[in-house]
């Protein structure tokens, strides 16, 4: 009998390097992808669903179901920040994929997250690669949902480093920080991988001539997108090109490769720094009352092993 | 010929550690301290101007004059938070000192400053140990302020560490966010040493006993005042005594005893993490203009070398 293996469903808004985590849960024997759900971020949630059944149907994994998720943020009126100067204007390295055949399921990505939830108590780990407006929905629309839920897996947050917005905050908090605030003092279990830790996770120009030369077929469509995520780092960051949504899967897939502290984190959600995470460390005993007392504590990683995450990133994308 | 002293106004809210740095200062060949100017923040201000008083009638050095400084944020209104549980009621260890016997000078704390700047251009230091309403209103009454004044040595923020008064806030720029932001937008050569650096800065119980057994009389004065103080950290830090504003003095005594890095800072002024500062590191350019934009850089203190600085306090404080 074949070992048990763990329920993902991925919140995510694809994007070039969300292409690379679904992929690589797609082709990871630890793993069952029992959803995808859609949220804006790097590009509006329509087209993140669009993307979403496409990267399914490239893979040949349309018995995946796709729920679609928020267009507005969980306060509403908020404007979006769209990454589309990262990922391209269509997500995925402007290559014009024709249209999906698929569709999305009549569930919003809530509701499913709910339902599932509920069919498999503590047993689904979602991996949330996009602002949290769907998992907070989840936690409002089901108070239970914070219990119920395994475990969520977040991308978001810069430690006690700068954002990538401004440097206040990182993109999938910005996009929706009172979302944030709410699933990170939901007391659900939170693991939170921020780009504090993704940024030491880059692909070289040597690993993407590992992917352009391997037969894979994963390999050979990101092969394709790559580029305007390459053109987008080497203007921002120097050619350094960071790895984070399929950091957050592997944190998903074989946690073991990062390590972790445990405290409570809160989420600014106005002025000059909306969108900031900071975690309180229990280094202090605080005498007055604060923002951080009396909330739960949620996961943050703060080591990874980056040459064992990316080799095992570049190994499970060449496999054919 | 005796070589120039560096002028210094000590901006001060005494406050255990404060009398310490004040003493530090007068025991130092380096520097002439051509005033102070009080603060509330510690205590209110009218005891901080009092407590001012009395600090250089003890050292008898009635000859310095101290300028009384703002009892009010610069914004107004804000309720003051006033750390007495940190130093005592009367800021002094409970000792119920004798009032001083002179007056502060005429002139508020901000003119005074105005006034030195204008009198030595470019030669004055001024060691910011409270919260900064007094050098925001210096900048606002003359513009040229930040130009005239030499250099603006402060200990404030909490940088990539969490803060004093909660997780995200440093209790000086807490005390008054918005005079805060000015100071460090302002153009001046601002150099912050904020508690990432000063808590590397310990006092041991075995250098307490080396003040108690000294004969000097700022050891033996200070070996009275310092039990508030010790007990206060035995509580919240778990037995570690931090010397705040002795290693703020020794920054401007001694620079070469610590590393800088040089960015723009900005306050969060609202919300969760008022007080909150954050450190543009430069290490991404940002495609987008962000609040952090075309403002002019500070010095932020990184390291420090805590032994030296430690030993050059005590040293100082044991000479009679």
């Amino acid at each position: 009998m074949a070992t048990a293996k763990k329920k993902i469903i991925i919140d995510t808004d694809p994007g070039i390097d969300d292409a690379m985590a679904i992929f690589v849960a797609l082709q990871s024997p630890e793993v069952e992808v029992i959803g995808l759900t859609t949220i804006y971020g790097n590009v509006y949630t329509t087209l993140a669903t669009r993307n979403a059944l496409h990267l399914l149907e490239v893979a040949g994994r349309t018995d995946i179901p796709v729920a679609e998720g928020s267009h507005v943020t969980i306060t509403k009126g908020t404007k979006l920040r769209i990454a589309d100067f990262v990922h391209g204007a269509d997500g995925l390295g402007n290559q014009n994929f024709p249209p999906p055949k698929g569709k999305p399921i009549e569930q919003s990505a809530a509701t499913f997250l709910i339902e599932q939830a509920n069919l498999y108590p503590g047993e689904v780990t979602v991996v949330a690669l996009g602002p949290l407006t769907n998992i907070a929905l989840a936690l409002e629309q089901d108070p239970t949902f914070s219990k119920k839920i395994g475990q969520i897996v977040l991308l978001g947050g810069a430690f006690s480093v700068n954002g990538n917005v401004n440097p206040a905050a990182e993109a999938n908090i910005f996009g929706d920080p009172d979302a944030a605030d709410i699933v990170f003092t939901s007391g659900a279990d939170v693991l939170a991988i921020g780009i504090n830790v993704t940024h030491q996770v880059v692909l070289t120009d040597a690993d993407r001539d590992k992917l352009v030369q391997s037969n894979g077929r994963f390999a050979q469509y990101l092969s394709r997108i790559l580029e305007v995520y390459f053109a987008y780092h080497r203007e921002a960051y120097f050619t350094r090109v960071y790895l984070h949504d399929p950091t957050t899967i592997i944190a998903a897939l074989n946690p073991s490769l990062l390590t972790f502290t445990e405290g409570v984190v809160r989420v600014q959600t106005t002025g000059i720094t909306r969108g900031l995470t900071i975690l309180y460390n229990g280094q202090k005993r605080f005498g007055e009352h604060t923002e951080w007392s009396d909330k739960p504590k949620v996961k943050v990683a703060v080591t990874v092993d980056a040459p064992s995450v990316v080799k095992l990133v570049l190994d499970r994308l060449m496999e054919s």
